[in-house]
């Protein structure tokens, strides 16, 4: 079985193997205070021009999200974010559970604009009963989101400029930020993004490492007594040297952005040869995962041998919008199997 | 500079990452339902004689003692635990932010009573205002505690007993259960454990592991949609055979009781040598952590070279207490050092 | 100004007042264990005749449904409620405070169904990842609505079916249960909504009382230690007996019934003349909520002398949703001028 | 039987009730925006010397308490208190249900003073692993407290300060303020208070209303979004006046201070009667509540006629620790009965 189920199927990469085994016995102190995470903070400011930047080093995306919200929102404050965002549906509640309501707002592609952002804002404060509604106290977006679809700078700008204006902190879940960055469309990079928001995460866990997700807090007054938040949440690892050393190999020499090419590469294949057979895409996404609709009769062949997810049915029953994860550990051979199965499906229809 | 302020300096054993290597290529489901996550679960099971347990990978401690608590109490109820507990004092308030307040109990040593569960939980339901306060709900110990010392299996008994009788589940943060399991004084197996608790967890940080704890849960009704519980806390790993590839390691051929032997011997011969000098000690420990009292003169000069941890002044205004920690990864070379260091600072005095 | 705006625009019926009074020097025990809140319990217990339920005085809306909500859920558990319910957008984010989601659905009139509240079960056991997802732990309605619906007999009876089915308490909010009892088209009375549900509240604030809302606990195993959510949620007042003598002059003889149908035949008056005048409803509201659609000229001059709210704009921008309330106190000479200053205003449009 | 149990067993003031009766047909706008409460606001406002003092009408202390700590700590903040203190004990957890933990020190008569605040901080920053830990956010104090003693002016001038310089709030909790402002040796004016605090509230329940606390919030910056944090806790009554009107008359024309004067008084008589008989006292109080160490035989006796509250055995086997509370309310009748049956049965001994 051949897995495109997800961007998360493989260890990590195996240069971040090579070097936990050649540090594994410097003694090191603890909870993130060592030297290998000091480096992997300096190479991350560097890389986002960021020099004045707070960089922590978190273990998970939902750990990640409710920890960086928490820290931010007030007890009667909300977050915005798209109906479809990872803490809206995905996170079993967990930024409900650290007190706080997700202002959801509608989105086709997984993306929200600057104009919905200040349409909440405006309602709220325009409802003369404001004080009975939770009120919105930040902004959360995805890059890229959960449906492939990534921001324009422009689009970012906008969003960042809204933000201000509304006094909302702009908080950016980087879970997929390498396949953002190396989207063949993109127009962002790593440093416009740190100009153009409060807060972001550089995701490892989908990127190349065991786990890890890179906290970056551009906003100074944000960043005071994080850690403190890290240590309530459960994120604070002992051993953070195990972070430090993943961010560090992925940020020394530009790993990071070479394998998230990789990934969209692999993807780009896919997409083009499923539109060559004539199908469409739910989403227009450029990164690592695509969304065809498929023929349910192909698909039930293909499972034999590949995994894919099942993303939801269309309004012709014989044909469901599927997803295809690539990632920066995707083989060449195996994107060159799924495509030639495809077509083998796809001629036997 | 030698290390043995804490029992995390080095990275994990040898063995987990060569096993990390071998396997990175392997593609595998996630969140914890691969084949390495369930080997792992079944060697726990058979190490806990617990054929039934259900066994999950979490990643911290915080983490784990938050989630573990926070499913099984209900809003109105808190965890009775030592005054020096863990989750009383060294977890950012992580409990309370959960919503529960730590009903703790005096303690000279990290130890609790049954007697004391029986008192606090006779006060509760004797005192005619109960409902202002808030309800004893299960009752928390850890073994090794925060003082290395550790429960005899009489005590833990009349624990389980107690708890029972106020049908409180008892819950044991293992984080250093290795170490008390390999103490020599200790008649508790990892089965007595298991039998004698409702749920607890087995550290791997600690004890081998880059990180991760194996909570195991006895008492089945505890179980219930425990994944939920986890993934909304933040421990559930995307790549969660990161975890099981780790215990699977640990607990296949009793790697995780073979070098727990190894660092209670290595604190045995510090502790030997220290009390041959003399010197008392704050702690009774048998387990991987000493607490010596020793005189400032000396302690600054071991300093330079030696890290450890300074525990309290003691009311000789010329003596304090210190922590030196031992490990799976401390080499006898290092204790030796140490050891002939100390002996020779003390000459000098 | 007359006031419609809202359904507590006055104080209390004259004859709490006068109790008060009456009862002011007795000396009686607190938090509601004195003996008006015990005969209270009894009267309401033999109204809903329910003999074995237990009953309880909390003193307001928002704080009743969160106490009920946070004293049934676990911390993975959401509840089930219409998009418009008062628990999902009118109470500062209170359910989300107490950690839990509002698992909204859909609503045209504030009013669900059994087939919702079955879909949103199915949806997440048929979701493969629902561990990743909050789970429905129970499902809320108001009867009346916040549109001034009500449920029907076999309504009620089809959501408590599917409630069962699906393991979900169902709870009532009954913050305006009088009018919905009251109303000319109902088919359910009280003991029918005790017998069709798990938990609901008899609303006093707006139905009579100073303020009070009595908790009818219909499923034995959801009033477990309910004494202590009340006090940690803060609606356990000291004096309780200032909430047991209203509900004991609410129930003792009938008054609740008797008050709840005059605000409804006022409410009545007012649908009844401005649908003579042509004018249509936003909702089909049989109860002391009427929500017409009016032309903006005409409410801009009615705005002088009476308020009332303003509920939407329609799609045709020269009208405007407004919501008249009536109730208990409301004079019926002040219902009178309504519909003739209305009616005047009409016939110079 | 005659109660002495508490300050709570009777109804309201008289002239409350008659100006509930009066006011009973007025119709207002909701949530505390209607005359009454303003005119409330502005009576306290001036009895407090504090113009600008926003104020706030919430239903019980628990609720008040938990509202306000609530809406100024941050996650990873906690509220210094007397281990005594009505947050850390008699609030069913409140304050760790809103996600914080109570810091409590030590406290024979249930007063702190400054040099413990300071402790608390400096011993919470000169920890090196502070993250660890709780972080101070606040003090709170209750005056008078819950063993009956008072703060000096001199004793809040150096907690004031001390908060101060630790940039700590320093909340006041008023739940017996008028008890403590009539105390015969007291030299604090409310003024005097509102000047040497950031936030306080005036009980209302315990003095002279039904029910209601007046939050008096001296620091603007503490005033920010305050109706939001009401709302979220269940504390905004839809019919505010019936809290509003309570405080107004409390405060048109000082009677607040006056109905405390004759509690007081009521006490003394007690206090002084039982001192005349050679018996001591648990606490120097000097307000309404008093702790008198009686023999078990007096006490088994007086129980048959008269209700107070057993406080805690003593060394001695023989005797008890029991409080007597008066009130606004206290018939002078009744004290003096007290009075004659505690001599009488001492003459019995």
């Amino acid at each position: 079985m051949i897995r495109f189920e997800s961007d998360y199927t493989e260890g990590a990469h195996v240069r971040i193997l090579q070097r936990l085994l050649e540090t594994n016995e410097e003694q090191t102190s603890g909870y993130g205070t060592d030297e290998h995470c000091e480096r992997a903070r300096e190479y991350i400011r560097t890389a986002c021009r960021a020099p004045h930047a707070d960089v922590h080093f978190l273990v998970g995306g939902t750990q990640t999200n409710t920890t960086v919200i928490a820290s931010i929102l007030r007890p009667h404050q909300g977050v915005i974010a798209a109906v479809t965002g990872h803490i809206a549906g995905h996170e079993t509640g967990a930024i409900e559970a650290a007190g706080h309501k997700v202002l959801t707002v509608p989105s086709e592609d997984g993306k929200i604009t600057a104009a919905q952002v200040k349409e909440v804002y405006e309602a709220h404060w325009n409802d003369p009963t404001h004080e009975h509604v939770v009120q919105p106290g930040m902004v959360y977006i995805s890059q890229s989101t959960e449906n492939g679809t990534i921001y324009s700078k422009a689009e970012l700008e906008a969003l960042h400029q809204a933000s201000r204006e509304c006094g909302l902190p702009l908080f950016i879940d980087g879970a997929r930020l390498g396949y953002a960055l190396a989207a063949a469309d993109s127009d962002v990079t790593l440093a416009d993004l740190a100009g153009l928001c409060d807060v972001f995460y550089i995701g490892g866990t989908k990127v190349g490492a065991m786990m890890g997700e890179a906290v970056v807090i551009v906003n100074e007054a944000l960043g005071r007594d994080f850690r403190y938040h890290i240590k309530q949440r459960g994120g604070m690892l002992a051993k953070g040297r195990m972070l430090g050393i993943q961010f560090e190999t992925l940020f020394e020499d530009g790993l990071y952005l070479e394998i998230s090419k990789h990934a969209v590469e692999m993807a780009d294949r896919i997409q083009r040869a499923i539109a060559e057979l004539g199908y469409s895409f739910k989403y227009a996404s450029t990164t690592n995962q695509q969304f065809p609709i498929l023929p349910d009769k192909l698909l039930e062949e293909l499972r034999l041998n590949y995994t894919f997810s099942t993303w939801e049915k269309t309004a012709d029953e014989h044909y469901t919008v599927v997803r295809f994860c690539t990632s920066w550990a995707t083989k060449a051979e195996h994107v060159t199997g799924l495509i030639n199965e495809i077509k083998r499906l796809h001629a036997q229809l």
